[in-house]
This record gives structure tokens, C-alpha cells and sequence, in this order.
């Protein structure tokens, strides 16, 4: 299908707006009238820079408080229309969107609204021009899509079509199964915009907090079919009213919008996902040899040495680290994670079609292949069979309180939460599981957990405040069937590998719940949820960029202990 | 007054908080319960530290989902509550925030509420210990204070009374009158909090958008005043969650929240503020020899030279600039404004009361006085009489179509845009006139307008977004008598100095009203009110970090023409 975008909905200028929407792959643009109010070319320029760049205009858009007014006011309404019809011909744009009258002047008669909208697409015919008149969430008498259609249909002019916006009508809660009874032809147009759901004013929420399908909580896929099955044969198009995408690569908004349209339209397809991954292969850190000791603390043990290359694997139980010894970095740090992959192949095809930078491997010929694309914040997923264990030689099973690895948490690029979201969603097929807010000393840490439907794949996603200039912290938490165990032998033999725990959070922990004082004294922390699951988790400190979390889930327990990452959060600021 | 904030209000550990607070002029604080359980001081240890710096604690907080709730949960959360008593004997706090319960679980029940704080308080007065029981806005059942009350009163005992807290009163729309039906006794607490007005879901308004009184919409100061009609002689306390304070400098918020207790302290007492200033004195730049051009082009002239620096006086009209000639600055900028004050003296003493810092002069022994502040993003703010233009000699004053400064616009810096709408407001005695958020290519920028009642004095705070890395603009506008008539000058003579508009401006104004094509071809941007008063301006070229605006009101319009900056904003980004 073909895709557009509104210029809206990334930042720049129009010029490198035109450019980046070329370069991820549209078909087309809205043209946002402010955009080209504000830009130096004339409209003629910019078609043919448009031209120039494959760009179709496919929308000029908006055309404000038009229907329903007095006579005395459509007559000057009619003059601005016309105004437009002669800026759109300069452009080479032929549909104009025209959203429903939010003016306390309009009148709410569905009658006058037609008769003056009918008047509007005869005058635009005479430029050629046909009219996409939608309604607004906010719209001071025609608020709903079906609404907007039923006066449409009694304006009945050819050059009078509806245009459709996912937003509006999801926002509102307006069942989008009604389209299927708009004939195909008279949708001139469909936006879409995914969106957070949130409890606030409906036209705040639309000018700051829109995002791209499959970034939100909106059913798009399932709107979008409705449309589809109309016979709707138009761009599919975004529009993103966005705070943050306002102020991020313009480059990087656009290519993630195509993202979002492949994702989708793979969805429409009735495309499964690929087979989501099955488990973690192994966490690949980049050492300054400070590593080795920590991880035999741990209990891991050296198991193997990568045939060509300076790697180690540490293992554990199924738990498998890669110590990389590369001497460009300064810190320890999580470079990559493998992920077990029923198709590896597979996986790197599905990823790189949804625009995911798929990586060049060097390896030496008798290395297993593997497959790897970079995640958002650059960490390098590897895709994997079993192969790759080969590599590093016979290495025996080592049995251990640590089992395997429950999850990592990366920290995410300011500006790119978002972006993460669909990134782990669409081409991992992760789910969306817990979305929060966590206040540390110097800010709130924004963090979004992703995991596979059996929760053998679990990541987290972090972001970090603006100006606390804190390091992007990276996590690798490993599951143990007794941590109270292990948190013992740690205690007793490495007692300055853990985080110190503030003794004041065991009096509001016992003050809760009635724990172990063990806990307190091994520094062990504690969560339930609401089903009587446990979470028991306990932190190392940190080592470069990176530290380790040992977690145990009882009964179920499918978060991440929030409640407690502030805690956390403040003993590692206090020691940083 | 004894005035208190809750630690939670400002950002950093809470060794760091507690500091900040003491050093601000606090007398006491209320302890937020998750600044405790994440510090790794004992109880006895905060209590010392708070003692050593001359705090007291005024308060512990907050104690949830207490009241109403079945026999089964009663239990659970007494033994909870009996934990926090202890806690509260160790840390020396004798005062205990419950807020009303928010849990599904609570049961709508005024007299089992009351019979169950009767019990709490019967405990807690066995450690010597005072309830404040207080209705959040969100409480499942008790959501009013006046409901807050009527239990408190049911329950009848000594160790309980009520909190209020002005966000939870005023964020309801709730007629703050009935305070004054309540025994000042038994108002155990009164926490203090401003916010703008937003539509959104309380909860969320409350956690992330609180600010400090006088910085947002809320008439905090009749607020008070009910509650001290009452006999209430406990502290002013501040309790504040907002998403930028807790990213902010901690000393700079502490000082703020300090700053606005006495603002509101002096409201109370009737002091009134100084005399609101008189108009704008002068405005003054450093220069690098490179702005005597400018204002030559824009028909100013030198009326004057510092008698003992390296200053010189631009004249016309009422309209005077000073050119500094500092070596040490790279690119012009604005430094300095002077007000003209009926009483200098005064409004550096109400400014200093207010814990602005009062700037020390160098002046020669002949040179007039000159008392001056330094305004939040460092400008200094000189306070002036007539004497000041005597020490540039006696220069005529040069008439011309600029006539004075209509105003001046500055760039606040990121996190501290609250705090520039409480300077202006309480130490100029401005009143908030206009905010906004306007799109420039790489984001939003806010911006708020502070004007005198007469629009004598108006200044501009914008405050950038994040990441642009964009120069801090700022900028002086001057009114003009006949705008257009300087532009066609202008455009005749020195046309690189004009900010070139895009036609497809002209496009869209030209649709929307009939305009003089002349605006067009000199550069000219328009504006028109609601009430027809029009506003005719245009913008010079930046100079460093400053630029002119020529400004032309007519008809009462009392705007900044804001529909034309991001117009603006678009064309100095393409040329910076």
C-alpha cells in the first residue's frame, strides 16, 4: 500500500523534513500548512523538490472552522478557501483535509453544515481540488467519524469525501466497526497515530503524546482493517503530534514511522511474527578484565575460549556470559545478548525488512554463522541455533544456584522510547508488559519491560532524565533457584560485591510483611504482587556501565520489583 | 511562620535535601517516607543531622489505605502503623500524615473510618505520637476535607486532627471558605502546594505538575488565610511533586520554595509590593564594536558616553541603550535592563527580602547610585530614578519613530522556567499575562509573558527544549509610532538587516485578512485580537545572541504576535 506522512509529524525544517521522509521509503506527504508557511521556497519549489525526491503530496492540510457558520462569516471563509485552492495548485496537491468546526460561532446543524460544505466542494472542483472533511476528538458539534460521514453523504458533491484519523476516533472510544459501512470511495483519506492511553484532556493528549502505531495502546491494525475492507485504496498515512519526536533526528523519527507502517501492514497481511525467541543463548560484556573475578564470585566458571577469537564464555546452569576482551573500551559494559532462535535466518530477514541495521559478521570460517542486528541503544541481538556453543571447545555444564538469565535491562538513547517499544515488539515479537515511572535522587527513570509470551525472554527498557548526566546503566538480572543461598555464600565470602541495602528498608518491608529477617541481615529485597507471588532479588555493585541483579520468582511472579528499583537507584547515585 | 517542606519537593539524597533546606531558611521539614527507606543513615542519625542544621521535623508521611477497611486488614495495618510510631520515636517526629484510603478494598463507611482512627490515634498517642488525617482528591470515599473533617470529628480524640493540603482542596474546585468552620487546634498540618491549571486526571496533575505558591494558578494566598483565621499556628509547609524540581539543583529549588513563602507571607500581611515599575529606564548590551551599526540603521544615535566607562547612551525617543563595551563577552548580548522605579531603594530591599541576590556596584564616587538584582537567568535588573542619565553628560534626546522599549524578552534557563514566573511576579510585582507553547523546527519552546498592570513593563521568559543545543536568544522590542514607515526605511537602505519572511507567510495572512500588500513586500508580520486591536512587527537579523523587534500596537492590543514566532523561530534556525 502506499505510505505517507505528515511533515508534521517529524522536526526540521520542510526541506530536511522532505528528505528524510524520502530517504525511509514514503510514497507520500501530508503537507502541514504551517510547515510551508514558515519555509523560504515557494510552493512551486517544493513540489519540485518533492518531485525531485519521489514524494507524492498526497494531503494539504488543515482547513479550519469552516461549516456550519453564519452567512456573514462564510463569505469570508470561502475567500481563505479559495486562497488555498491557488497555493495547492501551486503545489501539486489536489485534497485538502477540512476538520470539523471547533469555533464557539459554529452552529449544530447538520443541514447548514452540509449545504456550506457542498458550496466549498464546488468551488474546489473548479481547482481541481476535492475536500476531506474529518472529525475532530474536540470538535465543537461533529466530534465523531460517523458524524462527519453522515453530513458528508447529505452534502453529496463528488468532490466531498470524509477523511478518517485513527486518533479521533480511538481517543474517543468510538467503535471503528462503523467504517465498514462508509463506502470506499467517499474515504478520501485515513490517518493513523497510535497513542498512550492516558486520562487527560483529549486535545492535549492528540498535540503532545500521538506516537506510531504499534507504539501505543490503540488497536491500529484492527481499524485499519475496517477501512480496508471498505475498498479504500489510499495512502495509509501518519500523522504524530509528538513533544519528543519534535526534538529528535529527523531521519531517525522517519525511518521509525516506515517501521511502524511495515509492522503493520505485515499485521493486515495475516504475517505471524516470526517464531519469538525461545531464550537467552548468552550476554556478551565487553571486559577490562575486572570481570573474571565477579562472575567467579557468582559462581560462574570458565568453560570455554572462543576458538579465533579474545572471548571466553563464563557459564552457569544455563546461564551463558561472553567475556570480550576488547581494549577500545574504558568500562565494562553489555555489548550484546543472544537470543535462541528457532530460525536465526529467518529472524535477521524479518528484522532487516523492518529497517533494523543488520550487521556484517567477520568470522573465520570454521566459526558457526551468525546472525545479528543492532538493537536501538546499539546493543548488538545475535540470533541463534546451538551452533555457536561449538566455538569455544567441549565445555562441560556447570551446576549452580544460577540457572539462567531472566532478564536485561539496556538504557535507551534520550528521545527514543518509543522507538524501543516497536523495536522489541514488532521485530521481536515481545509484548509490552510494564510500564512505569521510578523516581531516583535526581530525576524519574522511565522503564518499559518487554517479554515473550512465556516469559523466556524478558527485557527492559530504561530511559533516564535529562540533566542528571548519570550513567546508562545496564543490568543483566540472573535467575537462581535460592537466593537467600547464594546471598549467604556472597555474604560470607565477598561481602563488598553486593549493594549495600538501607536498614531502613527492612523496617518498611517488616512493617509490610511479614519476611524473613534474614533478608535484612544477607540484604536481600523483597517484592509480592497482588496474587501472593514473591519476587527476591539482590544487586552486585556496579563494575563499568554494568552490574548483576540475582532474582528468584515465586508463585507466579511476573514483575520486576519496582517498588524497590528506587532504592536501588539512590544507593548507586550515593556511590557513583 | 514556621515554615516546612517535605523532602520530597527538591531533588538529591536526603543528607543532600536536608542541607539545601537549612541552608534556604527552613525551620523544619516533613519527611517523605521513600527519602528515608533509600538512605542509608539510621532514624537517630536523620534526626541528628536535622537537629545539627536547625530543622525540626515537622512531619512524617505518608501512611496509606488506613480507614475503613474490614476487620480482617484492621489488624495488618495497625501492626504497620506501630512499626511506623517507632520509626517516627527514633527519627523524633511527632506527627503522622494519614492520607484518606485509595484502596477498592476501602469501604464507605463514615463511622467504621472514624472508629478506626479513633483506634490509630489511641495508639499512636502511646508514642507520643499526633494524627493528621487528610482527604486526598483521589480518596476512594473520603475526598473532600470537609468529608476529612466530619470523620476526624466522629472519631473524637486528642491525638487526631486533620491535614489540609491546598492542591487537594483547590485541584477539586472546592470552595476553600469552609476551612474557617473548622478549630485551628485541630488542623494538625497545612501543606502548601500551587499548580497550573491543566485537564487532566488529578492524580497525575498532582505527582508531576505541583508547583510552589505564586508559580501557578491557585489563589494560595485566601487559602492561607482562611486556615490562619482558624487560630492554626502550625508551619507553612510546602509539599510539592514536580518532574523538573526533581531533576533541578537542589539548593536553587530549596531557595525558590523559601522565596515563595515569603512572598506569600508578605501577601498575607498586606504588605503591598513596591510600586509596580514605571516603564523601562534602559536596556543594555554588551558590545563588540558591533552594534553601533544596528542602531545607527534603526535611527538611533549616541547621545552619551559613561563619564567614568566604557559605556555609551543610544537614544530615541524614550528608547535608550546602553553599549558596553566589555571585553570579555565574544558575541553581543543583553546584560543589564534598568526600571524605572519610584523608589529604588525600596524595591532592592523588597527584592533582597526576597532572597534575590542584590548585585554590588563599582561606581566611581561621582557616578549616581545604582541599585541592582540579578534576574534568574543572570541579567541584572538595575532599579532607577532619573539621576543615572546625568553620568552620560547632557545629551539631547533624539526624537524618531521608535518611541520607547515595549519589551524584552530573555531565555530562562532549562528547569527553571517556575521559578522566573515567581521572580517576576512577586519581585517586580508583573502579572502573568500570556503562556504558550510555540513549535520552532526542533521543538517546543515555552513562553510566558509578565507584564505591569499599565504594560509599562513587559517581559518575555521563554524557556528552549531540550537537546536543540539552539543559542539562547533573546530580544529587545522596541515600539515604534509607524512601524511600517521604518520598514519601508529599512528595506531602502539596509535590507540585510531585516529578518526575511517567506512569502508563503503573505500566502496565509492574505487569506485570512485584508491586509496592505505593502506588509508583504516589506517584511511586515500582523496579528489581530479578538477584539480587533492589531499588532504590526518586525524582526531584525541576530546580532550574537540578540536581536530587535520593531513593534507597532493599535487599537488596545495587548499581545506578542505569537502566532507569528514560530514563523520567526523557522527563519533564524535556517540562518543560525
Amino acid at each position: 500500500m502506499r505510505k505517507s506522512i505528515a511533515t508534521v509529524s517529524v522536526s526540521g525544517t520542510l526541506t530536511e523534513k522532505l528528505e528524510a521522509i524520502a530517504a525511509a521509503g514514503f510514497d507520500g506527504v501530508e503537507i502541514f500548512e504551517n510547515d510551508l508557511l514558515a519555509c523560504p521556497l515557494s510552493p512551486e519549489e517544493v513540489r519540485a523538490r518533492a518531485a525531485d525526491l519521489g514524494l507524492g503530496i498526497d494531503l494539504y492540510q488543515p482547513f479550519r472552522d469552516f461549516e456550519a457558520v453564519p452567512a456573514d462569516v462564510l463569505a469570508g471563509s470561502l475567500r481563505r478557501a479559495e486562497r488555498k485552492f491557488q497555493v495547492m495548485r501551486r503545489l501539486g496537491a489536489d485534497l485538502l483535509l477540512v476538520c470539523s468546526n471547533v469555533s464557539p460561532a459554529a452552529i449544530g446543524d447538520d443541514e447548514l453544515a452540509a449545504e456550506q460544505l457542498r458550496l466549498l466542494a464546488e468551488r474546489a472542483a473548479e481547482y481541481g481540488v476535492r475536500i476531506a472533511y474529518e472529525a475532530l476528538a474536540w470538535g465543537r458539534h461533529v466530534n465523531e467519524y460517523l458524524h462527519a460521514w453522515r453530513v458528508v453523504r447529505m452534502a453529496d458533491h463528488p468532490n466531498l469525501g470524509t477523511c478518517l484519523d485513527s486518533f479521533h476516533i480511538l481517543s474517543r472510544g468510538s467503535d471503528p466497526i462503523g467504517i465498514e459501512a462508509i463506502p470506499g470511495e467517499k474515504i478520501f483519506f485515513l490517518q493513523l497515530a497510535d497513542a498512550p492511553l492516558l486520562a487527560m484532556d483529549v486535545l492535549q493528549w492528540s498535540r503532545h503524546y500521538r506516537c506510531f502505531p504499534g507504539q501505543g495502546n490503540f488497536d491500529l491494525a484492527g481499524l485499519t482493517a475496517s477501512v480496508l475492507r471498505t475498498g479504500y485504496a489510499g495512502p495509509l498515512s501518519l500523522e504524530v503530534f509528538n513533544d519528543v519526536f519534535r526534538q529528535a533526528s529527523t531521519e531517525r523519527t522517519a525511518l521509525d514511522g516506515m517501521r511502524s507502517l511495515i509492522a503493520l501492514e505485515q499485521s493486515l497481511d495475516g504475517l505471524s511474527h516470526p517464531a519469538v525467541p525461545a531464550g537467552f543463548a548468552f550476554a556478551e560484556l565487553a571486559d577490562t578484565g575486572t570481570l573474571g573475578g565477579l562472575l567467579t564470585a557468582l559462581g560462574f566458571a570458565r568453560t570455554g575460549v572462543h576458538a579465533s577469537k579474545p572471548v571466553e564464555l563464563w557459564s552457569q546452569g544455563e546461564a551463558r556470559l561472553l567475556l570480550n576482551a576488547r581494549d577500545q573500551v574504558a568500562d565494562p559494559a553489555l555489548v550484546a545478548i543472544g537470543l535462541d532462535s528457532p530460525d536465526p535466518g529467518g529472524a535477521v530477514k524479518h528484522a532487516g525488512a523492518l529497517l533494523s541495521p543488520v550487521l556484517p559478521r567477520e568470522r573465520a570460517p570454521e566459526d558457526a554463522p551468525l546472525d545479528a542486528i543492532a538493537a536501538p541503544d546499539g546493543t548488538e541481538i545475535f540470533f541463534c541455533d546451538t551452533a555457536w556453543l561449538a566455538d569455544f571447545g567441549p565445555g562441560a555444564a556447570i551446576p549452580g544456584r544460577i540457572t539462567h538469565i531472566d532478564h536485561v535491562a539496556l538504557t535507551q538513547p534520550l528521545h527514543y522510547f518509543d522507538e524501543a517499544a516497536l523495536f522489541y515488539r514488532s521485530v521481536l515479537g515481545l509484548r509490552p508488559q510494564e510500564s512505569l515511572e521510578l523516581p531516583d535522587p535526581y530525576g524519574l527513570l522511565r522503564s518499559k519491560a518487554m517479554s515473550a509470551p512465556d516469559g523466556a525472554v524478558r527485557m527492559v527498557v530504561n530511559i533516564a532524565h535529562v540533566g542528571a548526566g548519570q550513567q546508562p546503566w545496564q543490568h543483566l538480572a540472573l535467575a537462581c533457584d535460592d537466593v537467600v543461598a547464594v546471598a549467604r555464600r556472597l555474604r560470607a565470602e565477598h561481602p563488598d560485591l553486593l549493594l549495600p541495602i538501607p536498614d531502613n528498608y527492612y523496617d518498611d518491608l517488616e512493617a509490610r510483611y511479614e519476611v524473613d529477617p534474614e533478608l535484612r541481615r544477607l540484604g536481600v529485597l523483597y517484592d509480592r504482587d497482588g496474587a501472593g507471588g514473591e519476587f527476591l532479588h539482590l544487586y552486585t555493585v556496579t563494575a563499568g556501565r554494568v552490574f548483576f541483579e540475582l532474582v528468584q520468582r515465586l508463585g507466579g511472579y511476573q514483575g520486576y520489583g519496582a517498588g524497590n528499583a528506587p532504592i536501588r537507584l539512590a544507593v548507586q547515585h550515593a556511590g557513583a
